[in-house]
C-alpha cells in the first residue's frame, strides 16, 4: 500500500518504508554501507559523492539524537546541510506545509529527511515533492522508522552470518514502536527463520498474527534459543496511562536482566535502537555487557544512512569512481 | 539620503536600499545572476568563489525563509556562514549591539546579513562596521528589502524583454511593505514604462506621488493591460487595527482572483514576494496558475543573493576564472 | 591534581586546565598561533589540517561568543562542526550525560569543546571518553577558561617582549573568575616577574596566598608601574548578593578609568576577555582608547584556538606540510 519507492529505472528514489522493497535493494543497501563503515574509520572522513548537492532536515517533532546521524552521514557525504524545526518556522506564518515544500524544492534543495509525529506523513510529502527531490522517513508516529531498521539488520549481518538460520526476539512496547514494525518487515523480508516478539498483552497490536511472528508474554519462554535479543525504549508517557504498571513492575517482567539473557544462545547479541531507560527495559549490566551491541548499532547508523542518502540521490556512477 | 554603498573604487560594498543605485549596477548583478542561476540546476551547485570567507546572518527577527535563501546562496559560493539569532545571544549579557559587531568583525567575519524589525538598522549597521566588512540588508522595518526587489526585477526580465514597454501593477498594503518600496524603486531606476500601485487608501503611504507611481483604489482599473501583477503578503497583524476590514473582504476588494487577472494582458504574470495567505491576497488558483512565477521568483533568490554577496566581497577577479 | 591531558608520547590530547603544563607546551601553543594568525589576515581563511574530522559543540551553559571563537576556528581548519545545546536535547529523553557522550564517540565524533556551569565537568566528560577523543575546556564554573588564558597570554607576547620583565595586574572578582585562575596560572607558568591581583576582599578567593600573587586592594597601589593590566568582567548577579555595593560604588573605587590607568606604565596594555559592562568595571574611554587590546584579544582568539584543536587532534604531521 505504500507510495512507490522506487523510481522507473528501478532504483531507490524515496525511503519511507522497509515495506514492498524487496531482498536484493536491503542487501544492496547493507554492502554500500559496508564500504561507508570503513571510511567512517579512516583519517578523513569524508567522500565527495554528494558534494554540491542539498540535504534538509525537515524535523516536525525534536530528536537531536537522530537529526546529529543525519547531519554527520550528510557531512561525511560532503553535502550541504540545512536544519528546519518546522515549529518554529514557516509554519507560525500561516503558510502551508505544502507551500514550504514547494519553496523547498525551489531552493533546489535535493533530499528533505522528515521526521514527524503523525504516521504517514513522511509518505504524504514524498506524494508531493517535485521528481527531482527524495524523501527519506527519519520516524512517522507509530508507523516506521526503515533507517534505523537497516542499521540494525547491518548489525545483524556483521555479527550472525545467514538470516534464515536466526531466531530473533523483539521485547517490549510493539503497540506504538515504530521500530519495531520497520524491523519485523526488514527481517522478514531478509528470511529471518523465526521472529519472536514479546510483551503484555496491552503492547502488542491486534494485526499480530499477520506479520507472521510468533507471540511470548513471557520473557522464558521467548528468549530460549535465541541468536539475537532486540529491546525496545519504552516511552515514559505509556506509564502515565492505563496500560502499564510501574517502570519497577516492567522491569522485573520484561526488563532483560544478565539472567533472563542467559536462557539465550551464548552468543547472542543484545540491541536497543536507543536512547535507552537504564532500569526499565534493560539492565545496565546487560547494556554495557559483553553481549551487547547497542554503540556499534550507532556506529552502524552513519555508515547505513550514507548508504541510503547516496543510492537515493542517484550517485551510483560517482560511487564507483570514489570508492572502488 | 542612503549610507554611500559604494566603495571609492565605484564597486559595491554594501547592499542596504535600491535608493541610490544606478541601472548599470542593477543590471550587473542581473547579469551575473545569469551566471549563478544555470549553476543551480548543475549536479553540483558549488562555486569555489567566497571560499574561506566568514558570512554571519544577523538576525534580530526571526525568517526562516530569507535565512535558508542566504545560507543557501553563502554556501553555494563555498563561504562559511554562522547564524547569531541576536535576540537569544550576547543580548541578553546586557552587551551592545556595537561591541557585538565589532567582536565579530575582530573574527575576520566578512559579510553581515542584517534582517531587522526597525527601519535603517542596517545602514546602521553599515555605518559602525569596519572597512572590510560588508553589509547586506536582508529586510529591515517599513523600509527596504532591496535582495527582494532584485530577484524580482530577475524574474520580470527572465519573462518580459524590455523594461521601458512594460506597466506594472503593485497591489496591497504599499504603506507597510519594504518589499513594495524597494520593487517601485527599482522599476523606476530600470524605467519601467508606468508603476502603478493599488490599494485602499489606508493602506497607501502618505508620499505616494513623489514616489512616480499611478494610485489606483480600484482593481478593475488598476490592472487594465498591466504586464506585470505583483501581489503582496497582508500581514495579519494589520486586521486587528482600524486599517482593514476582514481578510474576506479584503480578498473580495483586492484578493487577486482568475476573474480580475483576465483584465490585465494575456501574457501577464504574477509574483508574491512570499509566504502567501492562499485567499487574502491571491486565489490559490492563481497562485497555482499559469501566469504564476511565484517559485521561480524562489529559485532567483538564490542566484540573485549569490550574484549581490559575490559582488560585495569583491571577487571580481576570481568570479571570470572561475565561471567563463 | 588535573586529569592528566598529555598521551603517552608528550601529546597534547585534552586541554583542561592551564594547571600541570609545562611552559614549552604553552610556547608552543602560542609559536603555532602565530602561524595560523597569519592566515586569518589571507583571501582564503582556511587550511585544510582538520579535514573530515567531526567537532562536537558541548554547550550545557549558553554563550553565543565562546561558540561562535570555536566554531569559527573548527570550520577554518575545515573540520566539520556539530553544535549541541545540551539542556534542550537528549537530557530532556532523560537519557544520561555518560550515554550521550557514548554515542557521539559511537558515531566517531574526534573532539568534545564543552561548556559546563560546573566546576570539573570537562575534565570527568575526559575522564570517561574513548581513547580516540579529545575534550576541550571552553569554561568550567569557577575552575578554569584555559583556551582564554592562552590567547591571553598569546596576545600580551605580541606586545610585551620577555615575560620574566612583566608586571601584570588583573582587577575583579577574582573569586569567581575561571578566567582569572587560568590566567594566574598561565601567567606563573610563563615566569611572569609580577602578578597582581586588585579586588575587594569579598572578591578575593582565601587560598590568593598559594597562588603566588600580590594581593592589592587599592587600584592606587595596584596599577602603580604595571604593564599589563587585565579588567575582569562583573557578573551582574553579584551584585544582588550581599558581596558587592550598587555598580556604581564599584566603578568608582575599581573601575579602569584613564586616570586610574595614567598610574600605570605609559605604554601599558588594558585587556578584558569580554563581553564588556561599560561603566562597571572599565570605562568606555579606557575600553575604546589606544592602550585597549580588547579586539585584538577576541582576533586572537580564533588563531590561538585553531591551535589547541590542531595539536589536539594531533595533526602535527600534516601541519607542517600545510603550513610550511
Amino acid at each position: 500500500m505504500s507510495h512507490n519507492q522506487l523510481s522507473a529505472n528501478g532504483h531507490l528514489q524515496h525511503f519511507l518504508s522497509i515495506e514492498g522493497l524487496k531482498r536484493p535493494l536491503l542487501t544492496e543497501i547493507m554492502d554500500r554501507a559496508e564500504q561507508f563503515s570503513s571510511i567512517s574509520s579512516q583519517q578523513v572522513k569524508k567522500v565527495p559523492l554528494l558534494r554540491g548537492k542539498t540535504i534538509v532536515n525537515l524535523f516536525f517533532e525534536n530528536s537531536t539524537r537522530t537529526r546529529t546521524t543525519f547531519e554527520l552521514a550528510a557531512k561525511r557525504l560532503s553535502a550541504d546541510v540545512i536544519s528546519l524545526n518546522i515549529n518554529t518556522s514557516s509554519a507560525s506564518k500561516g503558510e502551508s506545509l505544502r507551500d514550504t515544500l514547494h519553496n523547498l524544492e525551489a531552493m533546489h534543495c535535493d533530499m528533505f529527511v522528515v521526521r514527524h509525529s503523525q504516521s504517514g506523513a513522511a509518505e504524504f510529502i514524498a506524494q508531493h515533492v517535485a521528481p527531482h527531490v527524495s524523501v527519506i522517513n527519519a520516524g512517522d508516529g507509530c508507523h516506521a522508522h526503515p533507517t534505523q531498521a537497516m542499521l540494525d539488520m547491518f548489525t545483524i549481518r556483521r555479527h550472525k552470518n545467514h538470516f534464515p538460520d536466526l531466531r530473533v526476539a523483539i521485547i517490549g512496547d510493539i503497540l506504538h514502536s515504530r521500530v519495531a514494525r520497520s524491523q519485523i518487515q526488514a527481517l522478514a523480508t531478509l528470511g529471518v527463520g523465526e521472529i519472536r516478539v514479546i510483551a503484555p498483552k496491552t503492547l502488542l497490536p491486534s494485526d499480530c498474527q499477520t506479520l507472521g511472528v510468533h507471540v511470548y508474554h513471557d520473557m522464558e519462554a521467548g528468549l530460549k534459543d535465541v541468536d539475537v535479543v532486540i529491546t525496545l525504549r519504552l516511552q515514559k508517557e505509556r506509564m502515565a496511562g492505563a496500560l502499564l504498571p510501574s517502570a519497577r513492575e516492567y522491569f522485573q517482567c520484561y526488563g532483560l536482566t544478565e539472567q533472563k539473557l542467559s536462557l539465550a544462545k551464548p552468543d547472542a547479541i543484545v540491541m536497543h535502537p536507543g536512547p535507552i531507560n537504564r532500569g526499565v527495559e534493560i539492565a545496565s549490566a546487560v547494556a554495557d555487557g559483553p553481549q551487547s551491541v547497542i554503540l556499534e548499532q550507532v556506529t552502524h547508523g552513519i555508515a547505513v544512512r550514507m548508504a541510503i542518502m547516496s543510492m537515493a540521490l542517484g550517485s551510483q556512477a560517482e560511487h564507483k569512481e570514489v570508492l572502488v
